[in-house]
């Protein structure tokens, strides 16, 4: 009888929601195969270092699909081809240790590795296959700003964590005649302020794909107001600019533009219209809690259908490819066309133009 | 200064979470082109008695995105073109009042009515546009059985309300070694059982479109057991059916099998389990808790798009027809193409190949 | 120095949110003292056969909290002082198979028993510690009714499960103009119908301390519909009874009275409210969805506290005693206080007036 | 037939879920003696300006238990013995206004103000009680520190949403071996964070009651990296205190003691632990979440039962006094009593000594 594959699965960059149903769909379809499984943790750590790499059984993941994070751990600092490494003196340099992955990747036998991460880990992915290894990606991202996948998992669970949020700060809100802006995730593409603000009831959304203006924020409030209206809800995507650059503190207590700084930009915008429109006005910034928690239904369907679906490709031998929903089907894509390719929200979808019927103002 | 449209609206058939979500995008994509929106109470009951009906302003639906139900009220009984009417002496006898509801319509210079509802409401909808009147559809169904749009809303929250139910009985089940019955919606396709299954991390799932052989659940609850996997969950959808016909209670106690029952499909499976296989088992029926209670994102999206696209719609003049998603973009589509026509699971999906890889078994 | 204490500890009874803190307070309160722990699986049946008994450490319970059941297992058919046994021929008798448990008790040298259970895991507890078992009791009951206790954990979260499916069902019935009737736990004490149906809005709330009559929940129901509220919640304990005695089935189709039966009572209410009012009807059980899923904190701190208690308790060797909530501390009471004696709701409490006073109906 | 009461009732200070359930039960309880019951917006701006009172009909209040916020709206800045006024110049003054409001009390012939609110609320109704006017006070707290009464509505929501958000944060942390630090709700005392962190398996808390070195807190996250547990939680209340002092930020770059800030005591125990343990270190403030959305089922049945217990006292013409809880009963307490009265966490409590038992530190 032929003998089985040897898989080695490992999850990279920021932990989403459905990981673990990625890895219990590689786990459960290797296993139906008579394959075997193994969980590379943090990254790449467990093919540097490979007491930090064990067996995966089915047992071990009949229940985990209900969880968030991942059990497999990650890190957003582990890039074999540029890894920080500290000597005993205390000085730390930059290294290409990839020679070592692939030498404990053929050691071990492996025949396959899937590779569960976002941009930069699908990056890496590619580049260790260029190096030989038969790898095949899965995308993950809570942002949904991968362009190659109609979607992933780990955004309807984000989206769904920021909308029960908004909806519990319209009761506050309202009690207390205030504006309450909120801060979600999404540095380059909107799509979380987009979707948990439209169904949220925001009043104002602010994204990177449109640059906002302040006073016409201002104006969208005040109109609010004098139809009765008295609180508004703001939501803003952590990468929103305003027109003509990124926000900066200049740290004298004054406000820039033009130069990017990383958060903040739901304080200023708070700050500015408390400034203007003479409102009570709080800012909240939703960070962690929107990656975390027990996913949702879609997103522990999606993570399971890609696993399952890469478990097929590596039996096909497509390697170098990732997994990618093309409804109704999944399918295979070469890796070289993913990278570095970001979805923002196009302007002009059905989503924006609705919102804008409902009454919702961009700041434009 | 043209004069604006003047729209009715109404929700017919089982609610579902996203309707008002279409009922404010009606209500504020009529408002921002001046025009007049009213609603028409439980069916079509407000346009034969006009008192149940009445101006819906922006003010009122501000919130309502978020809320169950629909404000409007809905009903299963009210096909005016045979309504079952009660005379003083008692009697009900069935007529065909639609020409009171046209003459209301007219007299009330409506320019459209945006009718939602299930495949039975959109029926009556076309029946109307046959008759003259200018209708625009928008679907709805929980169970997500309408062919002409890849989805709509209702579904999602369904699912998400069946996953953690079936969530919440693992804890029970394993602390017990039991087998768990789930009932879930679903007469006639399995959507909600296969979604909510798969990511419920059931062991056995039963849909329609797979008649199920009892003896096979029991070899794999069975097989289980050999593994170590001491309980399980059994996800049953209401129309599932044994091989070789529906479940019938004879009323002698005994089963039959043929005829066609409605319910009970849950506990029979429940009792077969528990007599072949010894197990402690239990059974349970979700019911109306899958229709109640906040959309999820999606199910609020949904229907806002839907409403959105409808009064677009209406602003073309594209009457008889109703709204379908045709991801990325919302079309019209022939109501006479809608009828009558049902989207069973087909059963070679991605998700059921994806099922049976994870080790789900569907009985046959 | 001296050698520390040896742990024993088990669940027994139906399985309830809050059971996985006990176990962590116990093993960690343990830890600290250096004392060990060993987990006894499914009630005794891991002093029976050994092979079912483990060390718990640490590790194992950092993050079992937030989890519903039990890590432990549970049970209700393992009193070991009548414990079916089946032998080679099939044929199963009761037998006392106590001394077989004491034995592997003091073979095994541990110091004290933990026993988690309810009414009946409480009287086996006591009956060891009259055979000389050093025993200390944690009270568990989802239905609140274990007197000697003000409260314990489990029935918050069995609440806030009912009260977020009363808040379901309300969207649904409002929509529909429809009388739903929900059956909750509670066979002896009405407790989890009285505060989830006071916090859900119920119009009419049923519990075995108020025996109702059908007529007068009718009139109840006809009377919201004249004040214009056309549809009612009714929340039904399992045990709740119409006056004059027990509902049962006599299974010709009719009803009687005075013979006990399970379950079943909210079916049967809701058939006679529609028979008698002409409503449109539908009825529900929870079941085992109030037993599962996460723990409120209120439970998790009840759990946490109790456990920690029992822990000091052995400390100070009060073996014989349950611990037990009396605001603020936590006592040791005498488990021969404990056994048989029912928390029931008294009918003249401040939840019962103010129920009353804010129109709700007990069928009375 | 003797007249019936007129009620006045307000709500004031921060919104906290319960609100609407006192204000139901009041409506409700005076219906069902044949009193009116008058709303009055925004504290006591609905008494100066009498366009902003109301009459609360059942019909109002039926469905709004299980809603955040308050229909009645409130505000922190309405103190008419100190009302900020300002004039057409631009200018504002500081007036006493309250005999406006007396008289404006008389001239509708109000018999009672019920006024909800916290300890700033309070003793405002106390002012005017001393003024003549028959108040009946109903206290509000989330953060659970007022001292005369055992617990009240808003704290039990508030630390199950904290509760709930520490589970989300735990996968993250653990997936990415990090330090999360959680700033929650309490300037005065540590309620929210203790119980919210005990059963949100913490493993540091921070109170004001107990000040903390941030040594010692480094220390245990290292132990805890010792035993293998590579990620920690720790949950600070927001006027947590290190010893010493409180932490101000001097503007310089540099921390110092001794003087008052508010907030950003998580974001200084956040850098101070990764500077000092070189651990990946994130912190999050979850602010206005605690307060918004549906109440639990304990905060609705509370809410009620002040409610109810506030018309009793007025049927009594028990003025002047507050309805507070002493199990299990509900009571009249004097305003005189409640007024200026924190109750802070006793350190030596059973929560503080199980959440010790358990390994959890409290940075001392």
């Amino acid at each position: 009888m032929d003998k089985g594959m040897r898989i080695a699965i490992n999850t990279g960059g920021g932990d989403a929601p459905g990981l673990n149903a990625v890895i219990k769909a590689v786990v459960m379809g290797a296993d139906s195969r008579n394959w075997e499984v193994y969980g590379i943790k943090n990254g790449y750590a467990g093919l540097l270092n490979t007491d930090e790499m064990f067996r995966l059984t089915p047992a071990m993941v009949h229940d985990i699909c209900s969880l968030g994070g991942t059990i497999l751990g990650t890190t957003n600092k582990g890039n074999p081809f540029k890894m920080p490494i500290t000597n005993l003196a205390g000085e730390t340099e930059i290294r290409d240790v990839s020679d070592k992955v692939m030498d404990n990747f053929k050691r071990l036998r492996f025949d396959c590795l899937i590779a569960v991460g976002g941009d930069g880990s699908l990056e890496i992915a590619y580049d260790f296959f260029k190096k030989g290894m038969p790898v095949i990606g899965v995308p993950k991202t809570i942002d949904n700003d991968i362009r190659a996948t109609v979607i992933t998992f780990g955004f309807d669970t984000a989206v769904n964590i920021a909308t029960e949020a908004i909806d519990r700060l319209h009761s506050t809100a309202k009690s207390h005649d205030r504006v309450m802006v909120v801060e979600v995730m999404g540095r380059n593409a909107g799509w979380i302020a987009l979707h948990s603000g439209v169904s949220g009831s925001a009043n104002v959304i602010l994204i990177p794909e449109i640059p906002f203006d302040i006073d016409k924020i201002c104006d969208h409030v005040s109109e609010l107001e004098l139809q009765g209206h008295h609180y508004a809800i703001v939501v803003v995507a952590e990468g929103a600019v305003p027109l003509g650059g990124r926000v900066i503190d200049k740290g004298n207590g004054e406000v820039g533009r033009q130069h990017v700084v990383l958060g903040g930009v739901g304080e200023y915008v708070a700050k500015e219209i408390a400034r203007k429109t003479g409102k009570d006005t709080r800012s909240l910034v939703l960070g962690h809690l929107q990656r975390g928690g027990s996913p949702t239904t879609f997103d522990r369907l999606m993570g399971l259908r890609f696993g399952a679906a890469a478990v097929r490709m590596a039996e096909e031998k497509k390697f170098g490819t990732m997994v990618a929903l093309n409804p109704p089907v999944v399918t295979a894509i070469p890796l070289s066309d993913v990278i570095g390719n970001i979805k923002r929200v196009p302007t002009d979808i059905d989503t924006i133009k609705t919102a804008r019927e409902i009454g919702i103002s961009f700041g434009d």
